[in-house]
């Protein structure tokens, strides 16, 4: 860890031989009139392409290209000459009753409206107090987005003395350094956290997602956990005994097996922002994928350390070993009436695909709640608890929730929404991709079609003229036990192309054994943080005549 | 039964005295070009009112206008001279082999290819095999649409024999003349069988549906049960022991209470029929009403009897002590899991809303399953068996199931879609009605939203525009426990009406705790019995400036 520190102080310093005066590249910056790219800022200063490489590197490598980027949008804005300020000033304003300033670049920003607004909380928020955003946007490269700088900029209050404005030195080594390779195939959509989905045509090649392509969801570094010394801490219930399982105590509860289709709650948010912006991952239609998965099923442990369902209403809190720079782990709920319920096939899962689970997968245990959304299926598991309440964590209360299009940041009330637990009936069309060239006479058509709770997908409906008439694909041969419908179906149609026709509205939607169908179209169901995507999906090819 | 029995033949007597000549009607009838009415036949004939009036009298008692309105419908059809048979013909044509004829009025028809395609099922169609239809059209007053008659006009062979054309015999008396009395605020959609709903500025009046209001689904007439004589039967298990339960029997069980929303699988058909003739009741958006059911556990009578849940699949099957002349019982079934699962309520319920159910509604016992449709609520309940499949009732294998809009009646396989079970999330408006005038200023939007289940509303958005933008209705205050949510939430929104605006197109749509929501549109969900119409509601007023 040192010498991964030393190597990056050193890659700093050397990129900033190469850096222009701040003028210089803001006059730079701003004329070459470039569009933004959040994930890789490339500034065009003239000539020296070294230095360019240099910084992107940087960027990259500890996500300090946000302030960068910062920089040229701040070109953008006022232009006046502005206030200075010292460290130690920004330092003073660490609370309400100061203010709450930040910096980013030379810049200084009074946040102390925002920082109740803040999406990750206000306790992350004013983890960065009086001092550079910096080291935490390099932990959630999220903030690696206009919509975030431009946010930001609106609490501008002046800029830091030029001796006090040098880039700020890290105090902390990558946290990311640890985290695994990924197979080349994945499509990245962060890499830190990572963030990962299968491309379209690989996605539904087999029912089954072999690990290496399955879709990665993390909120943060990847642990490295020891098996050996590996414990899961189960609390018991008020005067019991509390567990502490080795792996190998955890192997000696009947293991169960179940194949399970996990979708997180942002899978096609891409969609969505074509209507409006919202703040996520831009998620295409991968993020969904299916496993074997085997291990103790939880009511078992539960029962062990003398849990039981209750007339009240309780919930199962699960803690990963993953965690951020305060040590607040990744943390999610569940009802107690599911994890007790046998038939709900909640495990603690230690196998998929008949493998070890894959370290980006929660290595060596994580939880698989059939049929609920991806974030409760919580990785490196550490601890369980059973509480009178939903899990007091910023994922469970503070994201994964749904809104009507009308709620906004300023009107968001994450109170008076449900967390999300089972999902929505969905499908997505995987071949032929949107903008492709089809041959004409047939088509085949491909996709996926699942939905929560257990409800097995009964129909998938296809239509090649955006709508208005409708063929029934064939579903695959794969059957779940009724109410246990975990996993998704594959389908196919193979259907004529009308003569003549230049081009085809494809379009989807799949009804599942409740009858639930998807709505037609995105913006009514548009939410600010882009959750919850389940429209029709809709793919136009060209035909070559 | 014998009185009324006359009092119907001497009705008939008298109107036929008043019966102008087949080919005057023909043509008076021809040439007043009327619209066809389905439930009243009035046939302009000039002058004699109280004859027209006569006629309807029998219509209306008898289903027998079904013959005067096709005898319209034949004027518009061929006018040559047809082929004459005797009775006797017809008759001698009753199998596949000789090929089935039937008649209807003084008509021939050959249904032989028909049979297999009649949406009640070839059983039903086969009692009238070689002879009048109107005995059996009597008892099901759906055929008295003009769809039916253009396609029986298709197999028309030819006419009886003049002296063998007469009005046919009733050979039954009015099945229906022990139904009970309505209240008279139900609006009728089918009087035999009955079928009824409250007006919508009724139905959410109140969160309970007052019992004489609450909606009337029947398939049959109305039994009349002498709660001192009932008995329910419920078949033990292979090498148990049958119970024979009197009403006593059934009290001695606990008594369970539950608040649950009975909704039938047609709700909203007239909307669908909008889109494309449907088959089926006119159901407005009032087949859905509530009430407070109490009874015994059915997994606690099935206990009693030595059932127990079982890992291969297994049904429940009812049977209701309502029959049509053949004797065949309505009949339906659930899952045995859902069935024995204490946590889903099924009650063999004795009380609606602390009164013993009304007959309309299933007296002296009706199953309730909560969170499913209406038709598995089988009434009149007179027999339980568990059974390796489901219920071989019409009902459920050749009814109450969904379709692709691209299935027609040609192409309709009943044994490719699950029965109708949980049903999906649904809302409507109740206030103000499509085509009101409203004034300016304020507006008050009231409804209703349910969903199958257990799965609770958790939000009704309500649109003034179209569906352009949204507000967020508020619920009413009853809430039920997490994954029981049996009952339907009322909501009301009250918006300003945006100034100078002529009209507004009010749309509501809710959202279900597995976050399931309405599609957008009918005409993609079309199907062709008319079933789970759940798109969009949409109500459009205008405003008074």
């Amino acid at each position: 860890m040192l010498l991964l520190h030393r190597a990056v102080v050193s890659a700093l310093r050397q990129a900033c031989r190469f850096r222009p005066p701040p003028s210089r590249l803001c006059i730079q910056a701003c004329s070459t009139n470039e569009s933004f790219q959040p994930q890789r800022p490339s500034l065009n200063f003239s000539g020296d392409n070294s230095s360019t490489r240099g910084w992107r590197i940087m960027g990259a490598l500890l996500g300090f290209g946000t302030a960068l980027a910062y920089h040229d949008h701040r070109c953008r804005a006022s232009q006046e000459s502005p206030p200075l300020y010292t460290k130690e000033e920004v330092y003073s304003h660490r609370s309400p009753e100061t203010g709450i300033w930040v910096t980013l670049g030379s810049e200084v920003f009074d946040v102390t409206e925002f920082v109740e607004l803040h999406p990750g909380g206000p306790s992350k928020l004013m983890l960065a107090a009086g001092g550079p955003l910096e080291p935490f946007w390099a932990l959630y490269a999220i903030h690696n987005q206009p919509h975030v700088y431009e946010l930001l900029a609106q609490y501008k209050i002046g800029e830091l003395k030029p001796e006090d404005s040098a880039p700020p030195t890290l105090e902390t080594s990558d946290p990311y350094a640890h985290d695994p390779m990924r197979h080349p195939a994945l499509k990245v959509n962060s890499q830190r956290p990572f963030n990962a989905e299968p491309p379209p045509e690989l996605l539904t090649e087999n029912y089954i997602t072999p690990n290496p392509i399955f879709f990665t969801r993390n909120h943060l570094p990847v642990p490295n956990l020891d098996p050996d010394t590996y414990r899961l801490h189960i609390v018991g219930p008020p005067g019991g005994q509390s567990l502490s399982l080795s792996l190998c105590d955890l192997y000696m509860f009947p293991k169960h097996e179940v194949t399970v289709t996990l979708q997180c709650a942002g899978n096609r948010r891409s969609e969505m922002t074509q209507v409006k912006e919202v703040r996520g991952l831009e998620w295409r239609t991968g993020a969904i994928s299916t496993a074997r998965w085997a291990g103790a099923r939880l009511c078992d442990v539960l029962a062990q350390a003398g849990h039981q369902l209750s007339e009240k209403e309780a919930h199962v809190c699960f803690e990963g070993l993953d965690s951020d720079p305060t040590g607040t782990a990744y943390g999610a709920s569940i009802p107690l009436a599911r994890a007790m319920d046998p038939e709900a096939e909640v495990l603690l899962a230690y196998e998929m695909n008949g493998q070890p689970l894959p370290r980006d997968h929660g290595f060596p245990v994580r939880v698989v709640v059939p049929g609920v959304v991806g974030a409760r299926h919580v990785k490196w598991l550490g601890r369980v608890s059973v509480e009178p309440e939903e899990s007091y964590s910023h994922w469970q209360r503070r994201d994964y929730k749904g809104f009507s299009p009308s709620v906004d940041w300023d009107t968001v009330d994450f109170d008076s929404a449900p967390s999300i637990q089972e999902l929505p009936i969905q499908s997505a069309i995987t071949e032929p991709r949107d903008g492709e060239t089809i041959e004409s006479g047939e088509v085949i058509v491909k996709g996926y079609a699942w939905s929560g709770g257990g409800r097995a997908v009964i129909r998938v409906d296809v239509s090649l003229d955006g709508g208005l008439t409708w063929h029934a694909a064939d579903l695959d041969a794969e059957k779940q036990p009724p109410r246990k419908a975990w996993a998704w179906r594959l389908w196919q149609l193979q259907a004529s192309v009308p003569a003549g026709q230049k081009e085809l509205n494809i379009v989807c939607k799949a009804v599942d054994d409740s009858y639930n169908v998807q709505p037609d179209t995105v913006a009514p169901i548009w939410n600010l943080r882009g959750v919850l995507s389940n429209a029709w999906h809709r793919v136009h090819v060209h035909v070559t005549s």
